[in-house]
């Protein structure tokens, strides 16, 4: 542990350009940006070179915006059970009827208008903050399996102890920038408490920033608590340490339950992500423009609802699409037209000005083989090209999101260190030009030994941890192991060598006591 | 075999918009379009609607192009044992002084000006023939291995057995729109003899267009007879029906070998690919930027020479660029940097108004496992999205080149077939747009149903022949098969289904006439 601070993070400031941004210099100096702490090196978080890849000319984003606004105002979405809710949007200038809400053209991007472009998320330690809007770009790992497949076990329901361990690996992964949240159903545990121990896990056993809870308003408002204990209670009211996973009921629907959610994190100034959840020709028509006008207007609704609770709440929209099999109705993922989808959502949210949030490494493979990194590169590098702000899923996903993979993390882990050279673009200074070392070798000689590449040999390529570039010899000789058995090694390298980062024993303190007064106060639930 | 032409093709312009273009129409329709012939459904080659994706600005063109002109200039390129294009140069207006041509600024620029901007090379079926340049993309199998790798034989020496396997895959492949050249060495043949035996398969058990022999010059020469005899002597020398790759000798060095074969193509009017052949570190500098202005500077002799010796003649700019470990000099493929030389490569490529070819699916992997899929992608999406029109090595490549193998051949293939979709961008027509559907079904229902979901299900997703998207249940009650082993039981059932195009009894024995009469002259040679 180097310099593994611990406690309050410094305040910085919140909104665009947040204090704790810095813009990446040049060069290759730049494209290694790494910072120490925690006993590993770390990357920051990307900060965009690259101009986004577009899909969409201006005539067919008014298109798309156009139809969302027809269908806001003429079919409209269902609020459901939800009193206070279908009273805000009343009261903002929406036609409710019943539990149907129409909003008249305009009124909802004028009201996202003080939605921030960009705010920083604190983590507890101010080395790991990230900014999340703009050019740059945040990876968070696997949310939401309840499975856990390892190669030594095989398929099983996933334990707390598997959640601890997909939270440390994520923490020692470099180039992941965050903890995330449920990074698998720790289902050995009471349905109703086990927020509060994977918010636990999460503060204990890493120092990035995390996700709440979203399953019930009250496990959201614990969620802020504990944030309470460990930040302090004016630090969380002034900045956004939590961001959390607000998805909508696609097709036009929000229920209670996450509205609930949303609206206790918006109220404490933490940050939403309103991702309509869609499965094309499911949830949604089977086409892009279709999947991408009711993406628009589905998410304006509850990224307006933030705004009308606590105008400048840091708010993300967000997406997941996948197509399906139209044979059995499966989801699938790594297929062309979700990315596309991608392409013209992430320009959608630019146009809306609020940062975005996309799928990551997603596959439909039950095991980390070709179909699942081809898949999940179909996803991965849409979301960097595109301009994708957060990206959740990054890493460990496997079945649909149905299973969390330490060896799949760690395998989607080193193409996210990747995303940070490609990010860069090309160095065109003095150095990057290189005509000195032209000059030098000339025609038919070689350039290993020249002045040039041995200044520049460190940093010259990423450097793959899970690549085998061996010699087939070499290979053969060390047991002709495929990527997943490699991925299975290092997974328990790295549980070995794991290292909490240092927490005040005060603040653990406080955290435990709260978690025990919570559990004492309810039974057991496991439904 | 519905419409398996046989026997000459139509005559057809060569040239910019060739005349057996055809620009795929709006929607669905379009990027399901696909021809039969030879007993299978093919794809058209790909014509794109995405505009390329671009890295460099219009100043940091400049700059690399001004370096390639300083390259060429004051450092120049060495071409080794041929006289005669040392005299053709020299009275081109290069500055010649033994083996080294250094050429006066803007020279080789003004030569190249009469290359066409795009050309077609013709199939002896005419439904295969494609369009290289402009917005079109096709895709090549693997070139160059001397190994074979199949999951029931492991890795050894390749064969003429294994070649015409691997010929049979890419025909019977949809998205592979050619058949390739070298698409594994046939060790077993007699080295001095095997191009005959080599170009025989592609003929014989293909209907697509394919690659010259380039390894000596009258190797060259027989292709060009035996594409007589395919073709017709006047055909051929009106029409492009070859396409042979010509690699540079990296750094700026030409050898008399690939110099003869590109000379003898060029007199004929066949096209020649043109490729500086580059692992950074070792051929050019370490830095992307030095990697484009040498490839600019080498690739610009070898396409002014094919213009020198006929005007007009088709001609490729090609790159083959990898990046290396620093640690043991082992190429490495599916890095970030070459990513960003080939997204910059294709941006000067257009800017000298050539055609462009990028290697395809590469990686350093020995099996088709993860490590195999992700490096594979992040070479094959870069092709797509930054403008490439030929894709060489698109399917079956492994282990650096140095292998051949059927199931990666399947993998990528499938992959491959994506892309067809991914090119054609978001349909904004008024199917596209799907607000009737929108409509129907409203808030808190489902649309698989609908009448715009009905009408559309045959062509709304990509089809993955490879994806396993079942349950769990039903993947592992199948036997929990990875990738590599459902790509085995394809290839197997692909080949057991292999049914050959017709040809012509006449023209078969014409061919083996002149091979017969070829191989008589000369004894066998094995090195």
């Amino acid at each position: 542990m180097e310099d593994g601070s611990e406690g309050k993070p410094a305040v910085q400031a919140r909104g665009a350009g947040g204090g704790g941004r810095r813009r990446a210099g040049g060069g290759a100096e730049a494209r290694r940006q790494k910072r120490r702490g925690g006993g590993i090196q770390q990357y920051r978080f990307i900060t965009r070179k690259l101009a986004p890849f577009e899909v969409l000319s201006e005539e067919g984003l008014s298109l798309i915006e156009e139809n969302a606004e027809i269908i806001l105002q003429e079919v409209g979405v269902n609020v459901v059970e939800d009193e206070e809710t279908l009273a805000l949007f009343k009261e903002a200038g929406a036609e409710v009827n019943g539990e149907r809400v129409r909003f008249p053209r305009g009124l909802l991007r004028s009201v996202i208008a003080t939605a921030p472009s960009e705010f920083v998320q604190h983590a507890r330690n101010p080395e790991r903050s990230v900014t999340i809007g703009g050019d740059s770009l945040v990876f968070a790992p696997v949310y939401g399996p309840p499975f856990f497949r390892s190669l030594d076990e095989g398929r099983r329901y996933a334990t707390n102890e598997d959640f601890r361990t997909l939270v440390k690996l994520a923490y020692m992964s470099p180039a992941l920038h965050h903890s995330g949240g449920t990074v698998c159903e720790p289902v050995d545990l009471p349905v109703n408490k086990r927020h509060l121990d994977m918010l636990f896990n999460h503060i204990k056993y890493s120092d990035k920033p995390f996700m709440g809870s979203v399953t019930q308003p009250e496990r959201a408002a614990d969620t802020v608590e504990m944030a309470k204990v460990l930040f302090g209670a004016d630090f969380v009211d002034e900045n956004c340490v939590l961001i959390s996973l607000i998805n909508v009921n696609s097709p036009l629907t929000y229920d209670s339950t996450m509205l609930g959610a949303l609206k206790a994190y918006a109220r404490a100034g933490q940050a939403c992500i309103v991702a309509p959840f869609i499965l094309a020709g499911a949830m949604a028509p089977v086409t892009p423009a279709g999947v991408l006008a009711q993406t628009l207007a589905e998410g304006m609704v509850g990224i307006a609802l933030t705004q009308i609770l606590r105008p400048g709440a840091p708010v993300v929209f967000g997406s997941f699409a996948s197509s399906m099999s139209m044979q059995s109705g499966a989801p699938t993922f790594g297929t062309p037209e979700p990315a596309l989808v991608l392409y013209g959502f992430t320009q959608l949210a630019r146009r809306l000005g609020v940062p975005c949030r996309s799928g990551g490494s997603l596959c439909a493979a039950k095991v980390p083989d070709a179909q699942a990194a081809a898949e999940s590169a179909q996803t991965l590098l849409p979301s960097l090209l595109g301009g994708v702000n957060f990206v959740l899923h990054s890493a460990g996903w496997l079945e649909g999101g149905l299973v969390s993979s330490p060896e799949k993390l760690i395998i989607d882990a080193d193409q996210l260190g990747m995303m940070h050279t490609m990010s860069q673009g090309i160095d065109l200074s003095e150095n990057g030009q290189a005509m000195g070392a032209i000059r030098e070798v000339g025609p038919g000689s070689h350039f290993l030994g020249c002045q040039h590449t041995q200044a520049n040999f460190e940093s010259a390529f990423y450097r793959s941890k899970m690549a085998d570039n061996n010699s087939f010899e070499q290979w053969e000789a060390e047991g002709s192991k495929d990527t997943f058995q490699r991925a299975n090694e290092r997974y328990k390298k790295l549980m070995a060598e794991y290292q909490a980062p240092p927490l005040d024993p005060a603040l653990e303190e406080g955290l435990t006591d709260y978690i025990s007064k919570k559990k004492q106060a309810m039974p057991d639930a496991f439904t």
